[in-house]
């Protein structure tokens, strides 16, 4: 059986190796957290931090293949044990230029990739000379996640806001709609590209609220998207599954937003809406199996489950029964023993032929289950 | 999080386990194999024997609740762990009398539940004085499994495949079709009934061939069956998920054949072809959440993967590759290093609204896939 390693050990692990179990495979997960969510589901677990270059290399160099669950490792260690024969996917290249924003904005236009227009700044003060650029968004060139690193400058007023290291400051754009497209490519080049999916955000939090599948777009729009996310994968020139995020704009206008060389958020509803999941397809690129199918078994919604305002500490989910007896949603909860306001802890998906359906059931879910504590600090 | 463990690490445990990971719950497998399917899957794992009573009572004396993967468990150590308060599911008296051959026949009789006539023979030589009753089957009381323990007698030129200890002699069955039926029960007594399935059997080796859903019957037939494995579940007053296996007669008469109280073999399907599989369902009933629907989200067929005849040692896959193209196909391999002919080492599911697509993908896979060893030792 080859053996396979996963950096990182959080929920997208957790969904990975569940998928593995049907596989001949050996698993490995190099993470910090012995308590992570996917800390347990796997062959070897190695205590150890992804962003360490002994860590991640000395837990590299014993295995057939690797791959990651966020972004945020060591890449020099990655491109070192590529150099020795180990496969890596995403490649290394890949993690350099997405996980730094300012690089990855930067592939985009190098590939003529239309995305929105763009400065870079380096301090607050640089930020504060560009107020002809507002109203636009901040992101901070590395470390950000889930909402995090990432700041809506409306005026100067924000200006306390922005981040005082490289950051991109990118022009506000006019959405309609915000959509994404997870792509598969093999290790012999194959694609495979998923419906794209319809997000709706959750402003405050930056969050997504809930997702729907198939995306509602012109077949216009559709091909543009379709075409452009497949341009941005392409030129990677990388085995892997990537989230391409998209803007679309009222003119009917695609720009890309962000791309994840992972499996994501946006992916989750293919566990049981489509036939080959991007959890599945991961494992299928690894083992040098042929992609899987990325048609939908039935329209779906997707929505996380996210702790709530006001309450830290043991997690219970207030709810949960009730919501439980709905017949055609999949509850999938990390195990996360302590939530915190805005934390992943779950999330949901809704399969159903009626679009209606789907809405009736999402909102349903997003008002009758939510992720406290309780006063006696006991978990349910 | 409740802690709630296992007897038995097989594929059954295995799938239980993926399962599990979308529930906050911890997890604990007793096993005396540490390389057995779903000993990597667990919070914790303890080696030891399931069949040790203290093996059995030290396991579960530290957890909220206990279920099997397997009949042939100690259950004077779990009617010791319910009496201290522990739920076990299914409830000690029930594997008392489903894990003997003998036992579970009696209780059929017992409850008016339609079966095959039968006399027991304690030795040869009281089998060998019923040739009256012959053709039969000769079916062990204890310890067959996965089609060992069961000889049909035709005549008595078949004596000596017999069994020398207590078994089962039950009279051939006219049976026209086989089926299953799985059915749920919760905590608080809530009942969940899967559609049937139709088994066709492999007749050399006694193992399923392949497995459709929903089972082809006329409605009265349907009907029929339903009361009568809901009458077999019912009367053992124990939550839990039970398989029960029925014969069809020719005149559309039904009789039960044999009873599992866990996920069977025959529930496979229901992973990726029902609302909530038989592995969730189980969940569900350990964690005290309403039961999961049991509806077909598509027709399916299931079949094992079963090691070639000739064949033992390191399993290689051959074919997979060129199987795995198949788009609505769903495959799952155990992970077992070792194959050895007839060993269960996988089971693939194909879903389809056309009967004629599952039949001709079924076939298809039985014959383009097999589990080999390689002359050089090599896995696949």
């Amino acid at each position: 059986m080859q053996k396979i390693g996963i950096l990182g050990g959080g929920q997208l692990g957790r969904m990975l190796l569940q998928a593995a179990a049907n596989y001949p495979v050996e698993t490995y997960v190099l993470e910090n957290d012995e308590q992570a969510p996917a800390a347990h589901l796997c062959h070897h677990f190695t205590k150890g931090d992804i962003k360490d270059y002994d860590a991640v290399y000395n837990f590299g160099r014993r295995l057939d293949a690797l791959t990651i669950e966020i972004e945020n490792v060591n890449v020099d260690a990655l491109e070192a044990l590529e150099k020795e024969g180990i496969t890596v996917i995403p490649r290394p290249a890949v993690l350099r230029t997405i996980r730094n924003k300012a690089l990855q904005k930067n592939y985009y236009t190098t590939h003529q990739i239309p995305t929105s227009e763009y400065i870079l700044t380096h301090n607050i003060q640089e930020l504060s000379e560009q107020t002809h650029f507002f109203p636009a968004v901040h992101k901070i060139a590395e470390g950000g996640y889930d909402g995090r690193g990432v700041q809506i400058i409306e005026t100067e007023k924000d200006l306390s806001k922005g981040f005082d290291t490289l950051s991109v400051l990118e022009k506000m754009v006019n959405v309609e709609k915000e959509i994404a497209l997870m792509i598969a490519i093999s290790q012999t080049g194959e694609i495979a590209i998923y419906p794209p999916v319809q997000m709706v955000f959750d402003k405050a939090l930056n969050l997504l609220d809930f997702q729907l599948c198939p995306a509602e777009l012109p077949e216009r729009t559709y091909w543009k998207a379709e075409a452009i996310a497949l341009a941005t994968v392409k030129n990677f020139n990388s085995p892997g599954i990537f989230a391409v995020e998209l803007f679309v704009t009222p003119d009917g206008d695609v720009l890309v937003n962000e791309t994840a060389p992972r499996v994501h958020n946006s992916g989750h509803h293919t566990i049981e809406a489509h036939y080959s999941s991007q959890f599945d397809m991961v494992w299928r690129i690894l083992l040098n199996y042929p992609l899987g199918s990325t048609e939908a078994i039935m329209p779906s919604v997707m929505l996380n489950i996210l702790g709530s305002e006001g309450h830290s500490g043991p997690a219970c989910y207030e709810g949960l029964n009730e919501m439980l007896k709905i017949e055609n949603a999949f509850f999938h909860l990390y195990g996360k023993k302590q939530t915190k306001p805005g934390r992943k802890m779950g999330h949901v998906t809704v399969i159903s032929q009626e679009r209606a359906d789907l809405l009736y059931k999402a909102n349903k879910i997003k008002h009758g289950l939510s992720v406290i504590t309780k006063a006696d600090g006991r978990s349910g």
